[in-house]
């Protein structure tokens, strides 16, 4: 079993009223040294393992997890550690 | 400036109906192999430098950026690289 963790976030071209929100509220919360705040997602996938693992992370991202248009994404694979 | 990275993610023992939702569509989509997944946020702080950087990053994820009752987070610090 892998762990295969993908960080969505949106491009930088793209504007993020939920970071900016972010970033005001921090700001009035006394948190002035915060300049800038960037929302993404990241999906935890377990994963059985198989042939072509990667490829079928990259499909899975580009058809269903990310929207290619304005995110781009990454991700890291990893040995799954069940606790 | 630092980069702050802020990775949250629901405590293992809190359902995620948006993480099975996706397990399912990637079921149904054909990647049979995915046996979870799991959503957490993703926030990227740019912070000016200061006194008690880390002990400041801590406090804004407990008042502000996670729900520490049904959350968990964890965060990086590197310096940051303006593009």
């Amino acid at each position: 079993m892998k762990k295969v963790t993908v960080n969505i976030t949106l491009k930088p071209s793209v504007l993020d009223p939920q970071g900016k929100a972010i970033q005001e509220s921090l700001n009035s919360l006394g948190y002035k040294e915060i300049q800038e705040a960037r929302v993404g997602k990241s999906i935890e996938l377990q994963v059985e393992e198989g042939p072509d693992l990667e490829a079928r992370i990259k499909e899975m991202c580009d058809k269903l997890l990310a929207n290619p248009v304005i995110e781009d994404y990454r991700y890291t694979v990893e040995e799954a550690v069940r606790s």
